[in-house]
């Protein structure tokens, strides 16, 4: 970590890097408080959490006002994050340097550091990270986001654990060879199911979207776009009750949900896109949260949380608007709400 | 107005064309509901409502995140207009067409009409615009923004509707050639001060800022800014009690607010930077306000107003934030309420 030492009291630590964590970064570095950013790891999977959030996983981004011609996911975070470096952020890293981040397919990702751990039980906080490492903060931003959910069958596991076709991530995975000119299903009916059918269509022969209600819960446009792709299929009133195959997965059993009535259908590989649950299970209790375990927001207006002096901001904060400019929102409150604290306390 | 008739109710109606009234406007685009645009006209000075709001009023924005290197006020709402647009928003024109946005300088903004008038009493509601055009509208997102303040001293307001010298936005008006190598004075002591008289320092042979306290409200860096200028120097605790000059201002009248002795100091123009006023007469007292006058959200997580089916983002619901990532935020929230009010209503 750049400039650590023993006695050092970091003005703002962010936790998250999607668009929520960049922007709080981006607004605490401008008001020179100099904010030192866990940008989290990949993950084994099932294990989604992203340095980038939930956007690494996105191919095309077109509502994120301010780019009328799109900008891939990837590409936007690493925008946000240059911004953020540009002004005196610093990133928790293996070398303890900010990495290069001109380049955002260089992988640089992944030398950055999650935080394991916090006590915000007394001011000033402490936050772990990996190797050890141990940082006290008079101010923390919470912006770690939520991760995607799975069915939670046995085979399910088993087979996205070992790479047995089966994920959470069609746009993470689904360019994979092992997944071409195979048929494909996607179990969801939002825009997100939508979109990773979408996407696997450039890929799979066919997709299947299974679906357990008889309309979907997507958008208009998005609708019209799964309607209008001849490679996918929508299954209604479907719900996977079984994942089949050893290795590899073979295919799924389906239950209708108005007959009951079981079948089965050959697959080459089967996305998660079923909705999220917020990354809070490190905080272990220390952050008051709602009954979906989403941080319940002291003030809904503000970014302020149970404990003083601790921000929380983007989807971790979030389950219904769930959008990066929403999120990012949030990140520039966390940022000024921290900034207006530290000055209250006569922090410098 | 685009496929305008007697009976067409609009889905959605957007008053305002800043960061909220656009990032409104791109998702209830993307939802199919071709939202209608009132983006508003220049005023005579010292009214200040412009189409793309106060963003226009700024050379550089650094803080929106998504552009590391910056990027003009104008050209940044020029984007978020494009891309409203590509996903067919509709703007009423004098002339029933979209204006070509793909030039932020080609003054296309000035052909944008203003909302004069509204009925919010009943459902669908009822807006006017210029030329006596009469919409209704099934639901109505108001984004109207805030406009600048000023002393209200007699003499300043003469000399501002003039052309004489006084003005509320430097950015707009202190590249003109009278203002060339004059001393000059910004009234106020937050960020936009400092950013106002950073901007005239490029011009002005000196700026004054003129600030009734002793310590700037302005953030660290951007007081950083102010110090570090040679050509600007702070005037601390005085106000201006009187604006001189006839045709042209001359200067003003100053009192020191801690010893009451009054001191005149030339100028050659003055800028005010104190603070802003929300949007809000034109709504009649139809929606209700608080104590500034500002919009009241029914649930501040929202965008839902007193009015059900009536949304409300951006400043003109914000006293606190006041930044176009914080707006837009809202304003996409806005929109999606709309959505799921109109889903909810049957309305298709």
């Amino acid at each position: 970590m750049p400039e650590q030492s023993e006695n050092k009291i970091e003005k703002v630590v962010i936790v998250g890097s999607g668009p929520a964590g960049w922007t709080a970064a981006i607004y605490a570095a401008r008001a020179s408080l100099e904010p030192l950013v866990f940008a989290g790891r990949p993950k084994q999977v099932p294990s989604l959490v992203l340095p980038g959030g939930q956007l690494m996983m996105t191919t095309e981004v077109e509502n994120y006002p301010g780019f009328p011609e799109g900008v891939t996911g990837p590409k936007m975070m690493a925008k946000f994050e240059q911004q953020a470096v540009r002004f005196g952020t610093r990133i928790q890293t293996d070398n303890g340097q900010n990495p290069d981040v001109s380049d955002p397919d260089d992988g640089h990702s992944f030398a950055y550091h999650d935080c394991t751990k916090v006590d915000l039980s007394q001011s000033p906080f402490t936050v772990w990270g990996e190797n050890d490492v141990c940082v006290k903060a008079h101010t923390v931003i919470i912006a770690t986001g939520a991760t995607a959910n799975w069915l939670g069958l046995e085979n399910e596991q088993k087979l996205a654990r070992s790479g047995g076709g089966v994920s959470a991530c069609a746009v993470c995975d689904g360019a994979l060879p092992v997944f071409r000119d195979k048929e494909l299903a996607v179990v969801g009916g939002g825009d997100s199911a939508v979109e990773e059918a979408s996407y696997l269509a450039k890929f799979a022969s066919k997709v299947y979207m299974i679906h357990r209600r008889d309309e979907l819960r997507a958008s208009k446009i998005m609708q019209q776009r799964a309607m209008d792709n001849p490679k996918i299929e929508i299954l209604w009133n479907k719900q996977v009750v079984d994942v089949l195959g050893d290795q590899m997965i073979s295919g799924v059993r389906l239950s209708d949900t108005q007959s009951n009535e079981e079948s089965e259908l050959a697959l080459g590989g089967l996305f998660m896109a079923i909705g999220h649950t917020p990354a809070t299970a490190f905080l272990d209790g220390q952050l008051e949260l709602d009954e979906k375990r989403y941080i319940k927001l002291a003030d809904p207006y503000r970014s302020t949380t149970s404990v003083d002096g601790v921000f929380a901001a983007g989807d971790c904060v979030d389950s219904v608007y769930r959008q990066a400019i929403t999120a990012a929102g949030m990140g520039c409150k966390s940022a000024l709400d921290a900034e207006a604290w530290l000055a209250n306390h006569g922090v410098e």
